[in-house]
């Protein structure tokens, strides 16, 4: 790309693996935006602000957007508990809206510095869950952008790695040389990570897959090998 | 409409015409929202609170939207001097698809309490300066919302002003009974309001054409019969 561009970074295995092929792809310089929305792991815009840095960034934004008030969801209220299957966790976790609300505020910081191509990194297991992160409704925010911007500008937002499952993307991300030490993915919130919740299950199987070891520390001792 | 309604309401003119337009229309209770989006006059908050209370709403919330790091807008920059020409007003107070945040923040509210229906105060007047004040955008934004939402249920905003000049508002709400004397409109945020900012201005010839006395305590002395 010729042009400046940003893209949403969570602290997140799938959207720092983005950050890492986007470099690769962008001679631009790339504005990295991350959303307080009080989440309830703080670490994870830590290590949003490690991970920019490391990538060298043009510029880190923390932007805020307090979601407590809208209410109802596990990943913000602490008085609720986290739940332990997938499914439930896909359903409960969900405040509605949060996605665009995201992309739209990213979108919104975008603008002020004369950038109008945002990154996101949904993944292909996110779209049975997720109707807000499949391409119909990315194509209809881009509309909405676009006929909601200040001046007739169309406004994209690339989805690079929407036909791609979460486990294609550890071998990419290893071989772009993502620092994965510095991402966070523990629901649980710890570091070392818990290595007991869901989605840490889930990094260890991917890494294991991959006959790749995590970087990253764990409370529990990990057979990498077998 | 036989199902609860949410409607954005900001303590000015228009929004609070409509609210009282929507409790002559509307059985089932009305949820009012405002955003503290950090405006530089926080008095608009105060009056829509005093407006919600007034109208007997079941619920008025007030939603934070912190749009500072966003930059640049006068309206939320107390460094940045608000322009007094009509033109560049309706340029420089716009922070990027602000418009478009606050809906969705309030449809997220909405969705939350099981209301699918926002009503909304875009005026004719707005058409002209503000793409994101014209029905495209408003029908985009609902594809979008009902492609985003959690499950598959249409969202709907209700812009029934959009038609309407501002200049039909006020003999509406008269014949309403709107308390104006409750509404915010001073661009200096003043209460008594200056009475020589632009909107001050507009705000005393809407009502002198009508042929009305504004409740509102001005600072200067306003002539009501000439």
């Amino acid at each position: 790309m010729s042009t400046p561009a940003a893209i949403l970074l969570s602290g997140g295995m799938d959207s720092s693996t983005l950050l890492w092929w986007l470099k690769e792809r962008q001679e631009e310089p790339i504005h990295a935006v991350s959303i307080d929305y009080r989440q309830r792991h703080r670490v994870e815009l830590e290590c949003a602000a490690r991970l920019a840095a490391r990538a060298g960034v043009a510029e880190h934004k923390l932007l805020d957007l307090d979601l407590t008030a809208v209410g109802g969801s596990p990943l913000t209220d602490a008085s609720l508990e986290v739940p332990d299957a997938q499914d439930a966790r896909q359903i409960d976790t969900v405040v509605p809206f949060r996605n665009m609300l995201f992309i739209t505020l990213a979108a919104a910081y975008a603008e002020t510095r004369g950038i109008h191509d945002l990154y996101i990194a949904p993944v292909k297991d996110d779209f049975q869950a997720y109707r807000d992160c499949r391409r119909p409704f990315y194509d209809s925010l881009e509309q909405s952008l676009h006929l909601g911007a200040t001046v007739d500008r169309p406004f994209r937002i690339h989805t690079p790695f929407i036909d791609r499952w979460k486990s294609e993307l550890l071998p990419l991300g290893l071989e772009l040389g993502v620092p994965y030490e510095l991402t966070h993915t523990c629901y649980a919130g710890r570091r070392p990570a818990c290595g007991r919740c869901d989605a840490c299950a889930e990094r260890i199987a991917a890494f294991r897959t991959n006959g790749a070891t995590d970087p990253l520390p764990y409370e529990i001792e990990i057979d990498w090998e077998s």
